[in-house]
């Protein structure tokens, strides 16, 4: 199939500069593109690969300038008009078909929405709510009175617990867990007794979760995805946490009991928190850090234990330097000593 | 559903004052508790929030003391008391109905208890043998020669391999991994040759395993997770390793192989453990932690390399002084200078 | 079932040194080992366990002596001799039957190979390859367009997914997802849009990945994991990663996007990659590392962030001595004091 690069440039409200009709028929990496392809330019350290590129078509911010002449779309945010051209060019492929499968099993007082495709072997509890057009893939579980919103993509292997409830738009990717029991005992007599997890999770609209993550259930309440929250792989949400909208939050990290994340987020990969943080609107958090306090509103924090991100560089360079330190020490001592000598000979 | 004041007092073998008759329909965390509410109050830290409380009733330890006067149940462990009384007003809800769902899957030489629960989709090998009351969820895997006990709750997607011994009263989540092959090649010519891992998994009574984690079988002989462990998400212990009774371990936590961690250990989540580590009894080990060396009994250790608490805790503190160190130390050099400079003039 | 040491020695070229006729029933580890057991001796830091175990029979170096004289093999790689004896003593069960069960679904325009094991509740889609002998367990998904090769094990709650290309005798664990969607989002007015993941995942032959791990589908291009790269339980591979042949990761190490690593490799467990990385040819990594910076080819590194492993050290043990400096340093600058003060009484 074939996208002319003036349609392309008016999808994403774009300027077209270049000859008249040219076709595109994909979408490649800077790197790698060849004839046909549309590529983007956005982050300035790329920009000498403009030159070399042999896509036909570059996507480049309004104030880039070349002295190479090549067809580009001048577009205000370049990353964002490229998502906008591949959902143009590669709409999602239906990989289920619309309807319900044989060998789906639906429970007692399930209400399915409009246009649902639930594939095989997917199971539905008693008194659940599935949305219009949503997707489910084989071997998904959605538990009894559990609740999925309108034009979801819930991926194989997903377990939404009981009592779940997710919002419209949201997709969940391969194995994902929803709603499995916070880690809650009382010990008593050497033993550790379950405290028993009645609460649930709540996840709001537009939000994207990676494979293989774990959110549980809170121990009573709810545990709280906001609406836009972007969740990699591999992530670990403890009972009663919030995470605030649009936050995006990198994999393998994991959030102790109770902890609270304001909106608008961005949280490295393999950081940790500890429980009943308060980590504030619009902050940064490196990757790998170690959150063991408070961290104010739009402050960027880093290392273990997490600190401000300046103090933390700081830090770093100068343990960096204690090697020589050190070295340098033991002759400053000397050097005293040398002083002292010569005083006490006098 | 009611529940009188003094009965709930008898159940957790406290005391209770306040007015007789009190009836109680609802338990909740104290921020949020309202009319009708029972929460409780362990720590000192949130002693304050008692005057501000809603709820009708309050579980407190034997010695707390108020001027503000509230219906309470006084109880020697108010956080163990508030998990019976949460295990008394919110029994689990049986999710998969007794008997054998007809697309359940079971082998040959497979004996099942009294009472089972066997969900929609469950797999079964041959020579099995699963406890009576237990109940498995949709889409669980049970290898040949598993063995599962009595009063178990093994949820969907949880893969328990060939030959696994499981004991009684355990619970595991979602997505779960017990007996999947150690990490084992042996390098010959450039390249790795697999080591048949013909080892297994054995778990003890009383555990709770949580969602996506994986236990490895042993090469040869066992992994062993002893009675009343509790592992929370995404834990990996690897082969040959055992956890001895009464450990907990927060998630995400790792194991290599062949580690022996002693009984009634508390673990943090983000703890990486270096193989064949010999880890005592009554161990504290923090979050984020890289243990590198054995750790005696009793002794709490933190930081990578993990060290004992109070060197570990001095260090991090020096760290922070480090770059002004650096400074001083600068003048200190310059001082110095002076002072041999002086020497030399006179 | 017996085997005699002479045919053992055979078996792993090596040179049996014992009375003839020695028959051997099983392979133990060393410490466990009893009459009837071979197991083996590589690392000298064990050699002093050969006088101690029972076993009947030990694989040793090819220049291993002792005063204790016992039936011993001579190999030239023990672990590796060791790996074939295990390999002739315990073929692996067959667990899943040759043919395709009932159950299984199978879409339009799939070719299966000769002698496969399609395992209960596997759904494959449509178009799709799968090789000679290779065996599916129950709850796999090989989604629509993906091709597994020939003589693969593919465990419980695998999913493949879409248009994802493996090689020939892979082995995927439990529950593992390859070709989940990448992490790409474009930011714009406050809220993330999602780049679709065009691209997909390419496995090459023999490689063997854990249980829960996840790997991501490239932006566009792919995510390639080459030829006998070992991968262990939950690791994150995130978009356009590439993974050099024979290179080895333990287990919940992170690569963020686009990271490569060369052939080779031996990455330890929770190791962190920020995105981009370009990590050489046989370069070791030590557990816990954060590599935010490239890593040239035959490199050690270790820490956060990484350095190479040497000065890592360094700079640990100087930390540690680090609250001795600092009381050290306040003695100092006293005596400095004492100097000037000196100096400016005379």
């Amino acid at each position: 199939m074939a996208y002319s690069a003036e349609a392309l440039a008016k999808l994403v409200r774009g300027t077209y500069s270049g000859p008249a009709g040219l076709e595109i028929s994909t979408a490649s990496r800077i790197e790698t593109a060849g004839e046909g392809s549309v590529t983007f330019l956005a982050n300035p350290r790329y920009f000498t690969l403009f030159e070399e590129t042999a896509a036909s078509l570059v996507i480049v911010p309004e104030d880039f300038t070349s002295d190479v002449v090549k067809p580009i779309i001048r577009a205000k945010n370049p990353y964002y008009a490229f998502a906008l051209v591949l959902q143009h060019i590669y709409p999602p492929p239906r990989l289920v078909e619309t309807g319900i499968h044989e060998t789906a099993i639906i429970g007692t007082g399930t209400v399915l929405g409009k246009n649902v495709a639930i594939g095989p072997y997917a199971v539905i509890g008693s008194n659940c709510e599935v949305g219009d057009n949503t997707v489910l893939f084989p071997f998904t579980v959605i538990a009894d009175g559990a609740r999925v919103g309108a034009d979801c993509v819930i991926h194989s292997h997903v377990s939404v617990r009981e009592l779940v409830r997710i919002g419209d738009r949201v997709i969940i990717h391969d194995g994902t867990v929803i709603g499995s029991d916070g880690f809650g005992f009382a010990p008593e007599g050497g033993v550790y007794h379950k405290i028993p997890q009645v609460g649930t999770v709540i996840i709001g609209d537009d939000v994207e979760i990676g494979a293989n993550t774990t959110i549980d259930r809170a121990t009573m309440g709810e545990t709280v995805i906001e609406q836009g929250v972007k969740l990699d792989n591999l992530i670990q949400v403890a009972h009663n946490c919030r995470i605030g909208e649009h936050s995006v939050i990198a994999a393998q990290t994991g959030l102790s009991g109770s902890t609270m994340v304001g909106k608008n987020a961005r949280i490295g990969g393999q950081v940790g928190f500890a429980g009943h943080m308060r980590i504030g609107e619009n902050v940064i958090i490196a990757a790998q850090s170690g959150v063991s306090k408070d961290v104010p509103d739009g402050v960027m924090v880093s290392g273990t234990p997490a600190l401000p991100h300046r103090s933390g560089m700081r830090i770093q360079a100068a343990v960096r330097q204690l090697p020589d330190l050190l070295k340098e020490f033991k002759q400053l001592k000397e050097r005293i000593a040398q002083l002292e000598a010569d005083k006490r000979e006098k």
